[in-house]
């Protein structure tokens, strides 16, 4: 097979490869509006496997879908305050609409908390309409100065979810139960990735949260991508917008709410962490097309075989693509499907057909061997699943292997500058330290409580912070 | 079962009754910028249904999902003279990002067509990448000066296809494949819509397009609602967007297009062909929730008897909601099942128990009568499927009864503001017939051919004109 130097080697720069492997892979384009992304058909449906399955998965906490506006009335923005100061910078203002002026200009949502509540409000009137729980799958729009495809874009895709509860408790519970639940196993059983749950500290919290849950990722060249949010709101956008229920004992009460949100950027991450020199590695479960079944040559016999065993394929559960284009040369489309990460190929050549084989090439070990045609519909589902969590164990390692424990600020800024995470107590670092990594452009990506578990608080006893270069 | 005067009667007034319908089965409220829309739970279930349907039917064309951003510069509509003239009036400005003054205002998507061809034209390079078939789930704004929940909103949410092609022919026949086998079927098959398909008059085309392809529908009142849309953009686009192709022989050839496009509208259209004085009927292939089961009262025999009936016809493939909330009295609970439209409601009180029987109330056709349990499954899919053609024959039915051989321009005014339709020959009407309804708010919906095919050029003999009052 050639092997064209199609992309920049990661080792080489690794920014540049990334933006070789958007590109060449044909996940998405820049936008003509600075920031803005066209997202192509194959990272589109990379997006659309993303949604069907943590739909599901919010779904099943009992979370309906609804749709709230893209336009926002600016007053509404300023009546919780750390909010309106967190997003201020980053809105865009329609100021004009069917040719006039307006008289109040509207902003495009850059979150939907404060129009949430504005309908929450009149929704909720007692405790039987608690907890009410609301997910939108929506575009959002942050201006974006220095923007990344996928990582920072000034409009991108997300869900987020918000939720009404009557008491701290409950609220609280389930802000977790999405982190936990929804978030994490979905990160980790679909799309491979390792990550590290944990708090964020009061300088990186959600603006107007009492409390942001978080989920980490170690990146391929050691930085840190916030891969996932959840909030406790507390009280405060319900006491800015009355949203408040009559209690089983007939007093009015503010609602306890929780926000969260995963986006497009999940595809970044997908890039980042499993991606290599020759480009895309899509774990099997979340690939839209896990095996595609390739001509060598157009003869009818290799057309007809090719066919054949992607419909036995697809009668074992795979899902199938079928690589019949014989006026391309065989090597460049066997480049361009290990570019776009399929996790396996079958390849059929004129000689296959006499010895009944097929070459079966794996993605993500790297490598490919003869098989009987015969076992192909038996093997490939299983080479799927290892391939699973071997691309999980993998990136694993890594984030070990790259992780130092850290006994001083000094020590913490050094491996995190170096290209990788590292642990230190929360107690020997604290907020003033904090900001000593911030010079450094080193942030506390999140706190762990000493057993691996989400502590309750900033300062729970034995709390350490992972201290990263971050995305 | 209690029949409290929920809705404002069809008859007494029938936009008021629409509004009250949106608002007590919770479909969507008013949002605070005139002219959005929040799309509550209930509303937004019955979009993604759509959404599922229509998103595989567009699959199956071979037209693959992709997204692009919602902001597009403002120097791109007026490349298409046309496009810029009929859009211009209807657009929302964003002069303000990230707290600075744009040096070129952006505006927010009316309508997709420029930015998509600001691409295409990068992507197709040869006639091998033809036909480039694409589409995408959006919102869009067109600010709106008379707003109406779902017919008529600033924002909205809908599909729009665009396709490249390298020959007339084959996008002329891509835009009839989307118009009669992805729109008509969906509409006629699964939301039991009676459609009218036809090509719109020069005057009410799409701007920018050589030919619009239109679904029409007639209202409970008997006024008109254009369901969908197919155009033919011919080289108008390609042409402002250099969108071109190296052909077979060598040739630099412009590209030949179609967009189309379906909306949140079709929600409206849904609640305003089926619904009754007593609200929603919704069609058994769409519902989200086909048959409720009721408990009457919450003893402990009941609700066992209730969830166990729910059990048995999820087995059968039907989608069930068990409703036992006992603590609501049944007479609320069953006015609004059939307010929401569920099709099968299943009513089980205690004395049910004793004679083995439920109530079946069909919301479609309307009663109840008693049933023995043990027949449910097998009873209840058949009856969804009567019921869903049930809907289908008393729309066309309505439809036909209230539309009227015209022979002069006067009866077709007449007929047209009485509430019903008329029928002229297009040679009896033409351009100046047409503008002498505008007066009068009538216009022609679409040209239908003698055959009820629908016909090549405004002009082809024996072209028949659909003429109406139209939302």
């Amino acid at each position: 097979m050639a092997k064209a130097p199609v992309l920049t080697p990661q080792a080489e720069d690794f920014p540049r490869w990334y933006q070789d492997v958007i590109n060449k892979a044909e996940l998405a384009d820049n936008g003509p509006v600075r920031g803005t992304m066209v997202i192509r058909p194959y990272g589109y449906g990379l997006w659309e496997r993303m949604q069907a399955d943590m739909d599901a998965r919010i779904k099943a906490t009992g979370t309906q879908n609804a749709y709230f506006p893209l336009f926002i009335p600016q007053s509404y923005l300023t009546r919780e305050a750390d909010h309106v100061e967190g997003f201020a910078p980053e809105l865009a203002v329609v100021t004009h609409g069917g040719g006039k002026e307006l008289e109040e200009p509207v902003v495009v949502r850059p979150t939907s908390e404060t129009i949430v509540n504005e309908y929450f409000a009149k929704w909720v009137q007692s405790y039987r309409d608690l907890p009410l729980l609301i997910n939108q799958w929506a575009n959002v729009v942050r201006w974006e100065l220095r923007p990344r495809l996928f990582l920072r874009t000034t409009e991108f895709l997300w869900q987020e979810g918000h939720t009404a509860h009557a008491t701290y408790e409950d609220a609280r519970d389930f802000a977790a139960r999405i982190h936990r639940h929804v978030y994490a196993d979905f990160m980790e059983n679909v799309l491979a990735m390792d990550v590290v749950l944990g708090r964020k500290t009061a300088a990186e919290r959600f603006a107007g949260a009492l409390n942001t849950l978080t989920l980490e990722g170690m990146m391929g060249d050691g930085k840190a991508l916030q891969l996932g949010t959840s909030h406790e709101l507390g009280q405060n956008f319900s006491r800015a917008f009355n949203t408040s229920y009559l209690s089983r004992d007939g007093e009015q009460e503010l609602v306890w709410q929780t926000s969260w949100g995963s986006t497009t950027r999940m595809i970044g991450a997908l890039v980042m962490m499993h991606g290599d020199d020759q480009g895309l590695r899509i774990p099997p479960r979340l690939a839209p097309v896990q095996a595609v079944v390739m001509a060598v040559k157009g003869d009818d016999a290799v057309l007809a075989r090719v066919r054949e065993i992607g419909d036995r394929l697809t009668a074992a559960g795979v899902r199938v693509r079928v690589d019949d284009r014989a006026d391309t040369p065989f090597g460049r489309r066997a480049v361009d499907w290990e570019l776009k990460g399929v996790p396996v190929r079958v390849e059929i050549g004129p000689r296959d057909l006499e010895s009944g084989t097929a070459m079966l090439a794996r993605r993500i070990p790297g490598g490919k061997e003869p098989v009987p045609v015969e076992r192909l519909a038996e093997l490939v589902p299983g080479t799927l699943e290892e391939d699973q969590a071997l691309l999980l164990r993998q990136a694993r390692d890594r984030r070990e292997a790259r992780t130092t424990d850290a006994a001083t600020i000094e020590e913490a800024a050094e491996a995190a500058t170096a290209g990788g995470w590292a642990r230190i107590r929360w107690a020997d670092l604290g907020p003033e330290g904090e900001a000593a990594l911030a010079a450094q452009a080193v942030s506390v990506r999140c706190l762990v409580a000493e057993d691996g578990s989400v502590p309750d608080a900033d300062d729970a006893p034995g709390n350490v912070a992972y201290v990263a270069r971050a995305y």
